[in-house]
């Protein structure tokens, strides 16, 4: 695979001198088209070997093209806030927002391979890192990202010369480190991984460019040329097809039976067994987010269900038996500007809470498969691959101890009324009745099946679905609350 | 002072149950009121010593009103990117957003108060913290934020007998550490220097509001009734009258005469010697940015200038000499929504890079003073103010060993003239060029005159301004460069 990058490749200067102007001059109008039209984000990745020209290749870029429309990323060592976080956590704040060139130096690719080379994992770790990148990838590319991927290779000769080089220079010889010795005698093995990582992970929305590293007019004008191509390509071609998806949504149920119908909502519980259990579960809930286990994990608790059916009211019996100073409720409505430039995932991503910490969302991710899809706020194609990119989401917050449950409060049509108008009649409830409450009925039964699809789809044995009867209040909130005390309790 | 707090203030359970349920309901309809309208951030701190029911307090808020709307900040060591950047930097990103209350456990008070408890300050540090402080607060008040501010006391004899009572209680007895004895035993002292910054910082924007925390019911009561008749207080009173400042703003100079006329614009450097000084500078640059001892401090560049003074040019001379790695440009444009909803300098504060890194700004927090000002975008007391505040804002980037420098390029009318119809003419460049651009030549002279002020009023020793001859692009790029080396070196 990396035979084309030991060819010795190198640009006469003369040649260089001539293209460059043109070249920059082309970089810096579509880097304008690209802010004016603000329609995607460009994420760079630089990877490589080292000695083979990454860090000299990203100044180049930055001082060819405009600096003010570029973030550069050097993602080294995580932080604390970093490390607190599922590993991905880093990469999605530092994504671009539509309209910039997010350069990586440093990304989802590093840790895998160096783990996978210094023998911290085995080869099934490391595809099963492969399979969780392609699958972010995929989802990038298809929220309009346009991922471009370079790879800087050296052959083993040319990596020694190099190093030598740099010490013998007086001025250069403190970058040489012991590790770049180190890393020169794993050679053959850092080859060997990245080679696997490479070829499962470049396709056709991503692939990896090689770049020959030894010769820096080279490596300029492939990197530079590459991106041009790529963002001309993209501004000026045909506007995407985002009508529909290649496999047809699911119908309905065909004897009509689903999940939600098959809910018993006559369930109820007294006043008195209620304010008993009630105070029994706080109690207990409690003792489990201050348990020392709870430290090694996060809660990321999101509540769903049919307008009115009690959102709010269960979520406060939640945060009642939690400490204020370490849980969050997220309420989710319209997406600030901010988070409208970024995937749609981005707005959830930044929310997720450091380890001992809780975050509640009061309707979450899940609105893409729900109102988004019944209101047709999103094409079809969006929310069909919603699905899968919410699962993987859900998959990656729960490897590093996040505890996700998802609560589905279900009320009937009747029910819906009744606390409706009670909501017109009293003082500050009116505030959270809208003309679109009352519209969102007209469509109650696309909802049934979105909802009913949800579930099939996205209860998962990491993130399951809870259902919750919940045309009776006190039934509902223990149903919750008993529910939130097992999952975490299962999870010790 | 903290003898109304020794009284052994408690409330009668009878009274209490009564009383609770209809201040449940104001809180919340204040709350909804609050965030319907969104006009302003309400920002409680919880402060006081240990065993005063500060916790308790702040669950029992999130109890009675809604937790979607509160934003529960429990601010205890520093994280390490926290660590890296001035003091107030976690504070400021942690400020609400107009609509919501933001609680601090845990504030801008604990740092200075400890450090002089423990002996790592003395008096005279006290003293320039709660100055700081001070002003801090009188921005927040200015800038619309609701501030209250609660001190939760305990006699001596009662925070004794309170840390006993919890280490006798066999589920309780691990909150009692070694650290709260030994705060007991300085229980004094914490007295003398937290009367010392309350008293000082008890300002009509912002008193404080002294809690006897022996008693559960007292203590909850006191803070939410003192919440709820300062948030209906703010939402029922009348509108704010931000039309004109108590002071009028600044006339031009009687003789004319400024600094901007001033300025020698003829001053030219030919290219020969501006690539040969570009070159030279350009190295030193890089190797400052490169010097160990630049990782104990971070760069903030703001460049300011008219229209088409080449702003843009000599950021990227700048950035051309700089580890793209780090450093970060910042184009300033209008604010996006989660910007709007902060105070003016938030989304300058969440730009401030770490410790040896660097941030260019292109166009600044000057704005205010200028084109909001000219444009009549800000209502004079809001700009009047901001000169104190801008100067506050650098004081704090520099004592924390920020480097600032500041650059207004200037080109006269005509070159200006010229530039645009450059412009007009070529290809990517067009993109640069507005109609607001136009328009603006018409307000010159009020420019020259907002400039003016604005070099006054905050050229300062710790962040001084440097005007920078600009009709031609090779003296204001060497310029430029030259200012920022021997800013840097200075500071070495």
């Amino acid at each position: 695979m990396f035979e084309s990058a030991e060819l010795g490749h190198a640009v006469d200067k003369k040649i260089y001198d001539k293209e460059v102007p043109a070249l920059r001059s082309a970089l810096l109008d579509a880097q304008f088209d690209l802010a004016r039209d603000g329609k995607f984000p460009v994420i760079l990745l630089i990877g490589g070997i080292n000695g083979a020209g990454k860090g000299p290749t990203v100044n180049v870029l930055n001082a060819w093209m405009d600096p003010r429309l570029i973030e550069t990323n050097s993602l080294g060592a995580p932080s604390d806030e970093e490390a607190d976080r599922p590993p991905m956590w880093r990469y999605w704040r530092a994504l671009p927002p539509a309209g910039k060139i997010g350069i990586f130096f440093g990304s989802w690719y590093t840790e895998p391979i160096a783990d996978r080379v210094y023998g911290r994992t085995d080869d099934s770790d490391l595809e099963r890192s492969i399979e969780e990148i392609e699958r972010f990838e995929t989802m990038l590319a298809a929220e309009g990202a346009l991922l471009l991927k370079f790879w800087f290779h050296l052959s083993k000769k040319a990596q020694k010369k190099h190093l030598k080089s740099l010490e013998a220079d007086p001025e250069n010889s403190w970058r040489v480190s012991e590790s770049d010795w180190e890393q020169t005698k794993r050679y053959d093995k850092v080859v060997r991984v990245s080679e696997l990582a490479l070829r499962r992970t470049s396709k056709g929305h991503a692939p990896w460019h090689l770049v020959e590293g030894s010769d820096a007019r080279y490596r300029n004008l492939t990197v530079g040329r590459t991106l041009l191509a790529a963002l001309r390509g993209r501004l000026d071609g045909p506007a995407e097809n985002t009508a529909a998806s290649a496999v047809p949504p699911p119908l309905p149920s065909v004897d009509g039976r689903n999940v939600i119908g098959a809910l018993d909502l006559s369930l109820t519980l007294s006043k008195k067994s209620y304010e008993k259990k009630l105070a029994e579960l706080q109690g207990r809930l409690n003792g489990l987010s201050r348990h020392k286990k709870f430290q090694r994990h996060a809660l990321v608790a999101a509540f769903e269900g049919n307008d009115a059916a009690g959102k709010g009211g269960s979520i406060r019996r939640v945060t009642g038996a939690l400490d204020a100073r370490f849980v969050r409720v997220i309420p989710v409505a319209a997406p600030t500007d901010e988070e409208s430039l970024h995937p749609y995932l981005w707005r959830f991503w930044r929310q997720i809470p450091r380890r001992g910490h809780s975050v509640i969302f009061d309707r979450s991710w899940y609105g893409r498969v729900l109102v988004e899809r019944v209101e047709n706020l999103s094409p079809e194609d969006d929310w069909m691959r919603a699905y899968g990119e919410i699962n993987d989401f859900e998959e990656e917050l729960a490897n590093y101890g996040c505890i996700v449950v998802k609560f589905w409060l279900a009320i009937d049509k009747d029910e819906q009324e009744a606390r409706f108008k009670a909501r017109e009649a009293t003082g500050y409830k009116q505030f959270k009745l809208t003309d679109d409450d009352w519209r969102n009925r007209d469509k109650w039964d696309l909802y049934v099946h979105a909802v009913s699809d949800m579930v099939e789809r996205t209860s998962t044995s990491v993130a399951p679905w809870t259902l919750v009867e919940a045309n009776d209040k006190h039934y509902a909130r223990i149903k919750v609350l008993e529910t939130l005390c097992d999952r975490i309790e299962e999870t010790f």
